[in-house]
C-alpha cells in the first residue's frame, strides 16, 4: 500500500499550473500572475508636489523673509500653465505637477496669504531650504518600461493598487481551479429534508464545498448520486468538466460501491487505491485526459472524518499546485501532547485535534468521537495531530506534529 | 489630537454586531452564528452497522464455527424488514441499520459466504465477541433536542459539515458587512485609461476594495468622485446605504478638499478629525444615524500607504466587530529590527516592512519607498512595523512590534 508521501507524489506529478487567462482586476485578488508585467507609465507621471504650498526658486526664499505675488494655483489633477520665473511663487497641491522652473515647494503652514489690489501675495518668512525640497521627481518610483511584478506573484490587495497604478485592469493570471463535489449513496437526503427511518441527510458534500472554497476553488455541486450505474456516470461525467471531481462514498467494500465502475466506464484512469492511512486508507485517485486537457478525480471515503482528511491532505496540495501557489498544503507545527493516546492498527494517524499556542510551545489534545460519523466532535478540532505507525501508546508530552486548520478559518 | 488606541475605542464605541438573518448554508461559511442551534434528529439516526459484516446473537457465534442462513440483506438507506432470532444472521452494509434483536457485527472479512439450495449460509469462524460490537447506538453522539452549536461561533466546514446534518438548510448568522468604496480627486482616472497630463490611475479604490474582501466585506465599488459638492453628496448618498462608506482622498487642507462639508451636508457627524500617527495624520471618521440604522464614514487620507494603513487599523477592526467575529483586526509579533530605523517627527509610526519568522523569533526590516505614493516598494511589504512616538533612532535588534498582513494573503 501506498505511503501517504507516496501518494501525494503520485497525484502531484505531471502537474502543471493552469494555463494563463485575462481576468478583470477586481476578480484577480488571491491569484497568481502568470506572466511578467511592466509598467506603462511613469510614477510620479510629473515632477509632484508632496505638500501643499508654494513653488519658489530658492535665491528667493533662502535667508531673508519675502513676499512674493502668486501666479496661480494648481490643484491635482490640473496642470501648471505659467513657467516659475524668479520673484513669483506658484501655489500647488498635494500630487499636483509643479511648474517648470520651480526648484522647492514651502509648506502652506509656514506662509501667510494676502490679497492686495494687484493680486494675491504670499509672506514667506526667511529660511533654509535645499533645492528639490517637497518636490517628488518624476519617475522616482517606478520608470516606463520597467518590470514591476514577476509572473507567481500572489496578487494581494498591495499588488491590486500596484497593478491598478500601472494600467492593468484585466490582467493574465492563473484561474481559479473549479472542484466539482458529488455525494454518492442511497441513505442521503439534502439538508433540506427529514431523513425517513434508514436515511441521513448528506453533510459530506457542503462540508467538502466549503473545503474546496476555503482552497479559493470554484464549486460545482452535483448534489446526490444515488447507487445506480447509469445515473452515476451521467453525474461523473458532467463533473469532469471540472479540474478536479471530488465523490465521497462509494469507494470501500460494501455490495453497491459502484463507483470504481462509473469511473472506469466515464475513462477515468484508476492510479491509486488505498493508502497507509488512518482514516482514509480507502482513498482512490484516478485520471482522466479528455478534450486536451485532464480531470483529477478523487473518492473518498464515505464518512466525515475521513473525508475531511483526505481533502486536506490530498486534495488541497493539489488545488495549491494548480492555481500556481507556492506554498502548498496545510502548515505543520510540533506540539506538546495532553493526556494519552493509544494508536490502533498500524497505520499512522490523522487525528482531529485541538490545538493551543503558546509562548513555550503549543499543546495538543485529540478529540474524543464516538465514530468517525461524529461530526459534533469535529467540531472541537482546529488540526489534524499526527502519530506515526508502529507504536501503540503515546505518552503525555510527546512532541507530535499537527497540521492546523488555520486555512478553513478565514 | 487622538492616540490609534483612542480613535479606535470611539470608533468601536456603542457598536454591535448586526442584526442575524436567514441565509443558505452553502453561503454562510466564515460568518458567525446568531442563534444557538439544536438537533431534530438523533445522530446516528438509529442502531447503526459500522463495518460491512454480518448482525448475530453473541450466543451463536462465541467460542465455536457455526453456519447461519442470512435472512436479508441491509444496505445503507434501507430499513430491516426481520428481527433478527437466534441461529440468524442478516447482511449489513457499513452506515446501515442493523435489525432488532442484533447483538454484534462480526465484519465480512472474518466470514465466507456459501449459496446453498436453501439460501445463502454465512460462514463464521468461532470468536470472542463482545455484545455490541461493531455497532454504534441511536443517539451515541447527538440526542434530538441537544444544543450543538451555540451564538457566536464562526462557521467553519467543519461547522457546515455539522449544519447540514441537523437539518439547518437556512441559517440565522450574522450577515457580511457592506463596505463602499469612494475615491475622490480631480486628477484621478480609471486602470482602464491612460492618464492625460497631471492624472493618475485611481490605485487606492482598488486596493481598498480588494483590502474589504479580504475582511470578508460585501464591496459597493463607487468608483472616481470629482471635486465637485454636488456630485460628492450623491456619491456619498448612495455610499450611506452601505454599513460602511470608505472614502479616499480630499480630508487634508488643500483648497478642493470638499468632502468634509460633503458629508456634513448628507447627515453625516464628525466624530475626529486627525489621529496621532504616521502615515494616517488626517484621518477623518463620521457616523450617520438614519433610517434607523447607522452608516460608518471614514476619510482616509489620498495617498496608497496611508489608506492601506488606516483602513488595517481602523477599518478592518470595525468590519470584524460588525461581522460578530471575536478576535480584531491584525496579529501581532515581536521582532528584532533589522538595520537602522529614524523616526522623524513626534507621532507613532506604522511603517510598512518584511518580516521574515525564524525558530528564535521573526526579523523586520522596513520597506525603503520614494515617498508615500511608492506602491511598488508597497509590494514588497507583509507587516506593520511600529516605532514608538519620540524616540529618534531606533538600532539594529532592537524589538519592534510588527502587525502581519497575513489576512491580506490569503
Amino acid at each position: 500500500m501506498l505511503t501517504v508521501e507516496e501518494a501525494l507524489a503520485q497525484i502531484l506529478a505531471d502537474v502543471d499550473p493552469l494555463a494563463g487567462q485575462f481576468t478583470p482586476l477586481e476578480e484577480s485578488l488571491g491569484r497568481v500572475l502568470a506572466v511578467d508585467l511592466s509598467s506603462d507609465i511613469d510614477s510620479p507621471p510629473h515632477d509632484k508636489s508632496m505638500v501643499d504650498g508654494y513653488a519658489v526658486k530658492i535665491a528667493d526664499v533662502n535667508q531673508h523673509p519675502v513676499s512674493l505675488p502668486v501666479n496661480e494655483e494648481i490643484t491635482a489633477g490640473q496642470v501648471p500653465t505659467r513657467e516659475l520665473t524668479a520673484g513669483t511663487s506658484s501655489r500647488v497641491m498635494t500630487g499636483a505637477p509643479v511648474p517648470a522652473g520651480a526648484e522647492a515647494v514651502v509648506m502652506v503652514e509656514e506662509t501667510e496669504l494676502e490679497e492686495t489690489e494687484s493680486g494675491p501675495l504670499v509672506r514667506i518668512p526667511g529660511q533654509q531650504i535645499s533645492p528639490g525640497a517637497n518636490i517628488l521627481l518624476q519617475g522616482t518610483s517606478i520608470r516606463r518600461g520597467d518590470q514591476v511584478l514577476t509572473a507567481g506573484t500572489r496578487i494581494r490587495p498591495l499588488e491590486i493598487g500596484l497593478l491598478a497604478e500601472i494600467g492593468q485592469a484585466s490582467i493574465c493570471c492563473i484561474p481559479v481551479p473549479r472542484v466539482a463535489v458529488l455525494s454518492t449513496g442511497n441513505e442521503l437526503v439534502p439538508a433540506s429534508e427529514v431523513p425517513a427511518a434508514g436515511q441521513i441527510r448528506n453533510s459530506n458534500g457542503p462540508m467538502l464545498s466549503a473545503q474546496a472554497r476555503r482552497c479559493q476553488a470554484e464549486v460545482v455541486s452535483l448534489g446526490i448520486g444515488r447507487d445506480d450505474q447509469a445515473e452515476l456516470e451521467e453525474l461523473i461525467q458532467a463533473g469532469l468538466d471540472a479540474d478536479i471531481l471530488v465523490l465521497s462514498g462509494g469507494v470501500s467494500a460494501g455490495v453497491l460501491d459502484l463507483v470504481p465502475a462509473a469511473l472506469a466506464a466515464q475513462g477515468v484512469n484508476e492510479v491509486f487505491h488505498k493508502v497507509e492511512l488512518k482514516p482514509g486508507k480507502p482513498l482512490w485517485y484516478g485520471r482522466a485526459d479528455h478534450d486536451g486537457r485532464r480531470s483529477h478525480v478523487f473518492g473518498l471515503p464515505g464518512n466525515p472524518v475521513s473525508s475531511l482528511v483526505c481533502f486536506e491532505l490530498f486534495v488541497r496540495p493539489l488545488v495549491d499546485r494548480l492555481a500556481g501557489r507556492a506554498s502548498i498544503g496545510m502548515r505543520c507545527r510540533q506540539a506538546q501532547l495532553q493526556g494519552h493516546f493509544r494508536q490502533r492498527g498500524n497505520r499512522p494517524t490523522f487525528h482531529p485535534a485541538c490545538y493551543e499556542g503558546g509562548k513555550q510551545g503549543g499543546t495538543v489534545e485529540p478529540v474524543r468521537w464516538q465514530g468517525s460519523a461524529d461530526q459534533r466532535a469535529l467540531t472541537t478540532a482546529n488540526c489534524l495531530a499526527y502519530f506515526s505507525a508502529g507504536q501503540q501508546e503515546f505518552s503525555p508530552g510527546t512532541a507530535v506534529p499537527v497540521y492546523l486548520f488555520e486555512a478553513l478559518d478565514d
